[in-house]
């Protein structure tokens, strides 16, 4: 038997009986439903929905799936979304010389932890080629200099387009992306922020932790929109430190942090887990 | 208007249409449901089910909403329980001189933060009668000795019954109930054992952690069986502690993971969250 | 065996050889040490350290200990103080309604697990006299206005004053302290903020977190100076919320955050844990 | 300025003056220290101290340092070690199929944040060579046999040796040492065990903890005796799971708190942070 499945995922403004028609819409098409989520939103008066249905329950495939499911969305005004497992998402990583997020990336893809298809790795230097070849994935340097941002934006969303990405992840990039670039794909990039937002956005957040005497340190996973660091939290996480630790020990043991709320966020986005709610998320864990 | 809510939980073998014909009866009455929750258990091939429905959405009562609902429980061989937030659980507290624990619920009970009401303490000793009556609850000295268990734990049924209590909690009681009583009240007993079950069940669990060298303590609050530390877990935690910590430091930080952990547990068990799945819990956070 | 000790802390400008000279003036006295800790900060070149001694050890009590240490003291240019165990130090309580740090605080003097004499408790109301009083601590009730305030901190620090009292808590008391107040007593005063400083400081730091869709809401405990919410974190921790929490949630799971941390705070403290390094601190746990 | 150091540990009877005696010593040849802390231990009342110098300090190198140091040693019956950070410990890894802590491992040794020289790879599989040897680790396929064992340990210690290894790490290598290499490298095998022991010991620990319930899972970083798992512990900790987690989920999450714990506890031990004590062990963090 398949493990193949697929993923509904529904936002629509809360009413009565949203479960009872969809529900009753996959039980009459015979759909096994193996995991359900389900949040009513008080302050935006929103409902949001996630099914997953084992697709071999189903007389038919995804397509058909949304063009049956096209009548219902209507009728409750949702946004909406139908995603097959069996054609996992698409991401390009965005790197500079720090390797720890893309090792882990890699890692976790290569051994089936994250359900993706890694379809490139694009850096503003070349640290990381060798490494990321050795993996079977291509490399691209783009380079980023004062003068030249807008050809690489521009060869940036090039390399995304031509390889098909879904998402585009931000593994430590060292570059604020254009705001054409940030609108082009809304809540289909993810960055890594080596702070806990909103403290501490901007450049350099271990001295400004440091300086400031916090005893633990975060990160946050984010999608990216044109305000730097402001964009709508995913996942979050801390670790302790103490005043026997310099910046460069939170640089250090920073890096673990990172690496997990990364990965962490970026399988709730592949998984269909995160729903945009205005500006903040709701992760279906 | 009312914040009052009615409870449906259910648990049953799995198939397909079960969401289905549930939401469709609940939203056939017009029920707002302001949080679902659905488990699929693999291992079990059972599924549960937890709806919170408002009140005042539906055109009658907690009696005539069992009344109706009567018959898809039984084709679909369900167990399961209506429970109206109206209608708080009734809790007795048994303890003995410890008083963490006792403070903590108390505490937790007239902020509102625990939605029951507390209807007696029953101890093995007078030590913390004057900080119960303070709160207007009344207490019962049931001494325990070698000699007179029988008719201690008879008592101590005959307090529940009179008191019309739905929930025993072990706020740290240091005597062993006796078989009959767990036999007695099933599912409705819970217990805060201090350590991180199954390590160190039993007597003394905080030196055999110190004997053993462990780097994390915890607490594990279950429900009462005839089996010793044996109960299904409904929550666990635990902390840090390192070398410099004696026996008695790690009875001292206990204190605060064993209130957490036993007041989770018990909000839990009062919010109608815990679903036993034979030895395990389902527990919807 | 008596477990008095006396607590030697120092703090100066870095060299080598401090180490070699405070401990050799200690077992010159045969004292025994039953906890050291040293710090050596790289960003300030200063120098720290804690040592405990065991009061018995020694053949001269804690007045005649500063006499003899005050040459060393003034030779490497010390920061320093010694404390005797057997002198508890002295806290002043100030609240406003909420009482779950109060409560928590209380419970933990009377079992012994705070090593202090509460010497009283400070309102802006009343409602918390009666708890209060049956703990045999003494309530007193300032109201603060948009008008008295010069007349209600002068109070304030009369019966700080009066009752002898070493350390101030803000247990959640909803009013700004003035400046004068602040300038008082550096250093002795410590508040609870119910966030993850410097996140959302000032007012409704919950309503906050919740308008920013972060994944995890915290607590600071931090001596309290003429900047509010800016002084010298001692102690921190977060706990994981999600989209299911509305901002009343917030609230709720914050309380046990808030507790966690004030108490731990004041412990340290208390303990003489806590040396202040410019705008950072020194917490030797 | 070099940042080299020379880190002095030292485990002895418990009495006056040892602090004075080490301390005086250091600063008598102007060594000047970054790092000290000091344990006594009330319940085997031994003395545990850890002292790092900056080598430049000191106006000779780590071979005058034992020479000079050994009096004292003998003096107060020391167990004790100098290492030189500039002579970092040789790391020989065990694996099997698993490679998530190889890759850590292998990714904290190049990016600096393992001190220390990992001379081989040695595994009872050939799954892991090209990812080894891509690093320019050695790779060492020693197969394990029902029949072979006694061959194939000769084989292992005879790599160790020649390699000059100081540290054995089994990285979820699925071989059971036999007791003669567990006697031939005492305190010097470190083994990551997936679960929070005493619980679970054994072989297939995820499906132990699944068929418990517990609401916690763990990893155990310790040393290596003839006893299976019952080592000193180094380094522990969890994370939370719940009934949504199949035993798969499990294995899955579960390599996160491997792979951290595992490189905790072997950080602390190249950088002398662990100091055996009977079956325990002191940890300097």
């Amino acid at each position: 038997m398949s493990d193949a499945t697929l993923t509904l995922t529904v936002s629509c403004p809360d009413r009565v009986g949203i479960v009872a028609r969809v529900a009753s819409f996959i039980a009459g098409h015979r759909g096994w439903i193996t995991e359900a989520n389900h949040h009513s939103d008080a302050s935006t008066q929103r409902f949001f929905m996630r099914n997953v249905i084992r697709s071999e329950s189903l007389p038919f495939g995804s397509d058909a799936l949304r063009e049956r499911f096209a009548e219902i969305a209507e009728e409750f005004a949702m946004d909406w979304n139908v995603s097959d497992s069996a054609v996992p998402k698409r991401v390009l990583i965005l790197v500079s010389k720090a390797d720890h997020c893309l090792v882990d990336l890699l890692h976790r893809w290569r051994s089936g932890d994250l359900p993706c298809t890694v379809v490139g790795v694009v850096s503003n230097h070349e640290d990381l080629r060798a490494y990321t070849e050795w993996h079977g994935v291509p490399f691209h340097h783009v380079p980023v200099t004062q003068t030249n941002k807008a050809w690489a934006f521009d060869t940036l969303c090039e390399i995304h387009e031509r390889a098909g990405a879904d998402v585009m992840v931000l593994a430590r990039y060292m570059q604020i992306l254009s705001p054409e670039v940030c609108r082009r794909y809304p809540g289909r990039i993810l960055n890594i922020h080596h702070a806990f937002l909103p403290s501490f956005a901007g450049a350099s957040p271990y001295q400004q932790a440091f300086d400031r005497g916090v005893k633990l340190i975060g990160a946050t996973c984010h999608y990216v929109t044109e305000q730097l660091d402001q964009g709508p939290i995913i996942e979050q996480d801390v670790i302790r430190i103490d005043h026997s630790d310099a910046v460069a020990d939170l640089v250090h043991y920073g890096k673990d942090i990172e690496r997990q709320v990364l990965s962490r966020g970026l399988r709730y986005h592949l998984e269909d887990r995160v729903l945009q709610n205005g500006h903040r998320t709701v992760v279906f864990r």
